[in-house]
């Protein structure tokens, strides 16, 4: 039986929970968070007590935690749960500061604890299918990929602000989903976008329209399109050309129904948001974290991925402020 | 607490238990199988304790039953069942015969208990938007229905001795769906068919490859094919045609995955069977049962739709061996 | 340079004289219609003559007829044009009646002519393509086809009239293009309708909507079924099921376009009638009469694929008369 | 009726005159080309005289020229036309260098003559009905727009060279279609590539994978991506996301079939190549080209536009060269 202590009970961290309930041999024994109504709302479902961070990671009965609290406490729960022996299953980022992203990193590494970081993306069928298709060497050598995220709507201002931006809290996946089918380290990142959907979103500083090109070491070229705004549901695709063809993971949609009148044929608009269209992954996810932590299974997105994504997220800020293209390591 | 007692552990039993332990406020408490391999494994998964018919029915703590014996066996069940006061649910058929199945029916009209037919392809996401389609107006009258029905292999020639053969075991979906979407009264009946898979299929005087041609009162039309053989998966299509407009359901598959290359674009083969199919189906089915006998919901395949189904089955048995459009009732 | 005499220059014969005017090696030098302004129309697109029937077959130097005229005037110029020896294509049917089809294509086979009847459907891209995956083994024996004709909407009451309803003038090209994909003889038929869109329709003792399963002697199965309504253009599909596979044309439209937004995806409605979606089928249809009467080709639908189509549509008159399959020749 | 002299009778200048000769009241009636076969070619299709350029420019009833020469001759053809007082259209680039561009956009202004750019994806049925939804207001104001082209394989090393590169010769399209769709000035652009498909034509210093990012005055992102490789056919697509919806031009192939097996859904490559996939806009973009001359139309792609998409293939360059952001004009 794996015992998790879970930091964070709001909006993924009851994602997580519910996932972890539906698991054999694994089970969400504490809960943090400062917030009385989530705590009790997870503590409702999972049965487990209450406790402090330094609670947690002194229990010698916990294996690991779920970090899943917002993105400024990350760090510091990192280094206190590494510290205390647990492994560790953190939300993305690791943190806005690449510093602090490093001294988690070495702090995990000295530790000895497996890290994974929450690409959740990489554990859809769909993308995974890409990958497999990849492996199998149905394209041959990857020459270019095209990844367009958007999202319905922005999130609310006050998330926003302490999001670190587009390039941070939205392109991250899509920096690791790049870096995951390439197949090869990204060595150029040029980013740019817009304010188009809010102007408020502009004055805070963030974007709302946003594009990257990436080139990796052996020169092949990833775009990644993102918006906060989509009316037609939740757009998530990846595309991958190489020289002997192309895999691509189109969207999902509620139905597989079709209307046809004197307008045409029409279709659904696409899953929601992220709870629907990743509800799959989610559990496949939290399932590989179990797998990991028990030996059984080697690969996830660990904290080298993690250190690596905002790595990129961050070279498309410097990007877009100087309006150049920024080697990484330069 | 709804307390059901389960008659038959089979494939299809255990896919039911499954949903009843998904489910708040409902569980198996009783098993009845000869086999005991079968009643072993639902007893793991349920903790419920193994009985014999009289016994369930007898019990005055348990509610409800779920038929998912062999056909053979549903008609006595049912019988003591509704003479018990238990609500009923049960797997298509009701029974082979026409007489028996009336004998049902007039046991749970006379006991005054619910009866849920196992139409479990009216509970589909996807058949569910054709049906609201069709009520919300989008297509009109309806005019023209098409199902494509196709299994990816025929069963064991064993299970097929006792089917009841294709229109009875297989197009009594398919039946049921066109009375469902036709919304009136089916009246005449042309069913005719070939063995082009296996001749060993011929030698039991069944089919492998099926049609029917129904006309309901109002002169609406639906035209059904079934096989027993598919090698891109599990065939399951509905369109219907009507005075303003189409709908139809479309065929799902594993990934939404695309991949090009010289040869042209390639997508995945269908679901494989209705296991996969019909997974979400399964549990709405269950969900609807328990709301039904709570008196939450009214709407549900009943005891008429299943005798509806198998009249018009024999209906085309008759015409496939006269060679003649049948009048239902004639 | 082969010399063609166009009887009849309405709508369909406006289409063959624009399509042998885009061919080299060949060109229409008479027209027979009495419709003055039909013909004065085709003169100036061709520069051919106006003559009367007897003029045409007479010529000695007219290689060939091309019968556009209406239905029940085919007969009449099949006969004088195969006993002035020249080729012939004809628009279907050959004629309403089946001993007058008989004394066509015994007066066809007595002058030793070639003969070619307008399935046009035969000719076109997707439904050749799909003719060829069958040829080619990649379906394996066919099984089941299923084939599906709508309408935009009815043509006028007074062509209705005299078109011998819907099974010979709208479902003979169905017929005969299940008998190219079935591959195999049509043995049995069984067809029913009703009448849907208009009243006025059932009054002259037509169908609007209407459906037919033959069998092949082989056992081979085709469905049809046809519409006089279709509200998101016109339908024409053809789908092939076999033993190793299933092959589909889909339908056509105009662009290649999608509009998403909040009510879901968009594409357009189909291409409009016959006109646009047999545009380069009729040309294709032309160009392979001028290589068969040229002895370059000999594939093609003959006088007796025209008789046997005929046969069909009356069996299929007589078996919704009669309410019952009907063999033909029995 | 419009005379036309036609400057280059290759490849290109062959499609041209195909249109040409399939327009009422125009024909070609010069050619001028040094290689006698392709010149001997045109002459057969159109019947028109061999002459030199001085000749044509010289001859005053000759209304136009079409310049489908190589692009190095383009400057002065179009230089001497203007001068002559001849209409033009001119296939891209106008010119390879900046300043002569300049040269021919004033030469043509002073003659007040009128000139069409060989932007023949404006004219494609697909590409057209995206820009009337635009105009439509059915996506809103214009956000983001994405451009794929994929060539099937590279032209001739020789072709190449003299070429301008993959920004000029292939990506040029594209910027006058970015231009197109975002319905606003583009003011800054970055651009990179790789050589992955032939180390050939990186020693020409060319590129076979380039991307490149667009910002438009009021901020709207584009994003093209070109290779010279693509296994699946010519892979022509443009999607343009705004603030009410997204509207996209798929790609088109052969046939609508599909065929399914065990190995899944298959239907055809895309079209092989412009030849096929623009085929009907080439006829449209002489039609229109007609018309613009005759004052009958006013819309085409001018010599404006000619010289924004050169300077925008020019900029590129540069931004590929510099590894930053250019901003046009600066």
């Amino acid at each position: 039986m794996i015992r998790i202590g879970l930091l964070g009970a709001g909006r993924i961290g009851q994602i997580h929970a519910r996932s972890v309930n539906a698991l054999d041999n694994v089970e969400i024994v504490a809960i943090h968070d400062p917030a009385d109504e989530a705590a009790a709302y997870v503590q409702a479902m999972t049965g487990a007590a209450r406790a402090s961070l330094l609670e947690i990671v002194d229990d010698p009965d916990i294996d690991a935690v779920i970090i899943a609290s917002p993105a400024m406490q990350h760090a510091e729960q990192i280094m206190e749960a590494a510290n205390g022996g647990k492994h560790i299953f953190c939300e993305k980022p690791i943190d806005l500061d690449m510093n602090k992203v490093r001294e988690c990193v070495a702090a995990v590494e000295k530790a000895g604890v497996k890290m994974m970081v929450g690409f959740n993306h990489r554990f859809d069928t769909n993308f995974n299918a890409v990958k497999r298709n990849i492996e199998n060497g149905e394209v041959g050598e990857v020459e270019l990929v095209q990844i367009t995220s958007r999202d319905p709507s922005a999130p609310s201002m006050d998330y926003l602000k302490s999001s670190g931006g587009i390039f941070v809290d939205m392109m991250i996946h899509d920096f690791d989903m790049a870096r995951y089918v390439l197949d090869d380290e990204i060595v150029e990142v040029y980013a740019t976008g817009s304010v188009l959907t809010d102007p408020a979103i502009g004055k805070i500083g963030d974007l709302d329209t946003a594009t990257a090109t990436l080139k990796s070491a052996k020169g092949r070229v990833a775009v990644i399109t993102n918006s906060r705004r989509s009316s037609y549901g939740y757009d998530q695709r990846v595309e991958v050309h190489g020289s002997k063809g192309m895999v691509r993971a189109n969207n999902l949609r509620g139905t597989s129904v079709t209307l046809a009148n004197s307008t045409g044929y029409r279709s659904d608009p696409l899953l929601d948001y992220f709870q629907e269209r990743y509800a799959v992954s989610y559990k496949a996810e939290l399932q590989t974290f179990c797998r990991v932590i028990s030996g059984q299974d080697e690969k996830h997105p660990d904290h080298i991925d993690g250190l690596k994504a905002i790595e990129l997220a961050e070279a498309a800020w410097e990007s877009y402020r100087k309006g150049r293209m920024i080697k990484i390591g330069e």
